[in-house]
């Protein structure tokens, strides 16, 4: 039986160890903190830094595959691993250009991958120098991370909020829509691609609101938008689980926003809306079995439970019952034990046949459900 | 968050703790052997004899809720563990009369439920002074698991095959057909019917071979059925999941053979055919919310990996790629380390439009999937 282990314990790694109770595999878990989510449901759990060389050197050095959940991880570490024959999903290399935002957006251009204008900043002075190119946003190269590390800089007045460290500056793009496209590719380059997804944005969290599944555009651009990010994940070389995050312009254009090299909440519905969800698919991936179908089974709508803003301690849930007395509505909390303001807390999917319908019950169970103190 | 036990260890523990980490509960597990298939996936693992008094009573009155995953465990402590105001599901009176095959069948008499007839029997002689009743099945009134604890008694010459301990002989039904029926209820008498189950027996094992849902009966037929495995599951006044084996014999008369009241092998298909598994209703029943949606998905099979005859040990598998490569199929390894003939390993589950083709697949995969040493 192979082991399995991967860096993060958060809700991404609970789900995926859902999953992998399904097959034949070992599974080992590093995080710091002994109480994440992901704690109870692996057969190992090691205390450790992923962050920290010496600490993912000594969690890995005993696996067959290693994955991630979060990009935060030490790569240095996942590079030595890799050249000592230890199996690495994403590749350590795909990993490199994708926790750096300079470096993805370099790659974007080097690849002609549609993508917003951008300039490379090292200081706030460079925000002054580059005052025409506003709008636009500022983001933090590194560390950045659900709305973190991301500033607005509408005029030259937003400029005090911007960023004292290697940053990229991007050009507003005037948003019609936020798409993900999520896809699941294996070493041998056989590749899913999982249903378009709609995200529909809190605009004060900068969080998911809700989303839906299958997004409401054209055929056409669903099928630029899924090219554009199956040239993007295989110019990236490297197998696993990849969510392409793309902005749709006013103009119908579609562009590149970010990648994420792991399951990602933009695909957490696919655990009831396709045959094989991105944690299972990511199962198949990591243990070289053949992928599985990403057929939607109904359309689908998916909300983040997040705490509620001026609840901090341990949290209640409210609403529950009525959520789940809603048809083919699906409770997925995380166990985490206290709330914060924004925290993600859980999640709810549902089925329905109508998008409008998904769309309209996403925003009622929003409403009704919390987590509180 | 409500602490919730469960007494055993095996697969469908595992796969109660599959969909538990999706719902607010702190999940407990006793069982003797720590590498059980639950191990691993629950909060708390408490190594113990389910059959113990004392044992159940501690693990049990620092609980909310307690349940089952197999009848065999001391109903004497779940009894004084439910006077003591833990929330007992299924309710000891119903384990009581369930885990003896002569309660049972008197059961059925009282409430005018269809049953195969039967005499009681307490030695191997009382088959000699029944020999007018043969052909028939001699089965153990307790203890009895997996076609362990059953004879069939064809003529006077296998009489020497009888059980000399409290047994029911009963009548052989001229089966036409074995069908399955899962019923959901809960406290307050809600309940839900899964789609009927069709099961196709191992002669030699006396296991399962493989299952198809919906059953091949007609509408009228699955009426009767699901009205009779209602009023038996009512006539046991419990909440809980309850599993009605039933008979259809070539007169087209459906009789219960037996009910297990917990989740069954004959529900696995759930987790891929169902809106709402048996093992997700099970959840919203210990945790009191509303019940899920058992409406059918996809028409499905379902096929048991048993552990090869002749093979004991260290397990691998044989054939997973291949059976993976089919189109939906779900695979379900149980995570045991060792094999044993007619030991149930994992399973595999299947959606397809057509029963015919899903009856085919599910030969083909018995065929290419081995768990040998």
């Amino acid at each position: 039986m192979k082991k399995i282990g991967i860096l993060g314990g958060g809700q991404l790694g609970r789900m995926l160890l859902q999953a992998a109770a399904n097959y034949p595999a070992e599974t080992h878990v590093m995080e710091l903190d002994p109480e994440c989510p992901s704690a109870d449901l692996c057969r190992h759990f090691t205390c450790g830094d992923i962050k920290d060389f010496d600490a993912v050197m000594r969690f890995g050095s005993n696996l067959d595959v290693i994955t991630i959940e979060i990009e935060h991880v030490n790569t240095d570490a996942l590079e030595a691993l890799e050249a000592s024959g230890v199996t690495v999903i994403p590749k350590p290399s795909s990993l490199r250009i994708l926790q750096d935002k300079i470096l993805q957006k370099q790659f974007y251009r080097d690849h002609e991958i549609p993508s917003s204008d951008f300039v490379i900043t090292s200081a706030k002075e460079d925000l002054i120098l580059n005052r025409d190119f506003l709008p636009a946003v500022h983001k933090l190269a590194k560390g950045g991370y659900d709305g973190r590390g991301v500033q607005i800089i509408k005029t030259e007045k937003d400029i005090q909020n911007g960023f004292d460290a290697p940053s990229i500056l991007e050009k507003a793009v005037d948003i019609k829509m936020e798409i993900s496209i999520i896809i699941g590719i294996n070493e041998h380059g056989d590749y899913r691609i999982f249903p378009t997804v709609e995200m529909i944005f809190d605009p004060v969290l900068n969080l998911v609101s809700y989303q839906i599944s299958p997004a409401r555009i054209s055929k056409e651009m669903e099928q630029v938008a899924q090219a554009m990010a199956l040239t993007t994940v295989r110019a990236l070389g490297s197998p696993g689980i990849f969510a392409v995050e793309c902005f749709v312009d006013k103009n119908d254009n579609v562009l590149v926003n970010e990648i994420a090299p792991r399951v990602h909440n933009s695909g957490h519905q696919t655990i009831e809306s396709c045959y094989s969800s991105q944690f299972d698919m990511l199962w198949r991936i990591l243990l070289d079995l053949p992928l599985g179908n990403t057929d939607l089974i109904s359309p689908a709508g998916m909300v983040n439970i997040v705490g509620e803003s001026e609840h901090s301690g341990p949290v209640t849930y409210e609403g529950i019952d009525k959520v789940l007395d809603m048809r083919n509505t699906f409770l997925h909390i995380y166990g985490k034990k206290e709330t914060r303001p924004g925290r993600k807390m859980g999640h709810v999917s549902l089925l329905a046949d109508d998008i409008n319908t998904i769309s309209d019950q996403c925003v009622e169970i929003r409403n009704i459900l919390k987590a509180k103190t």
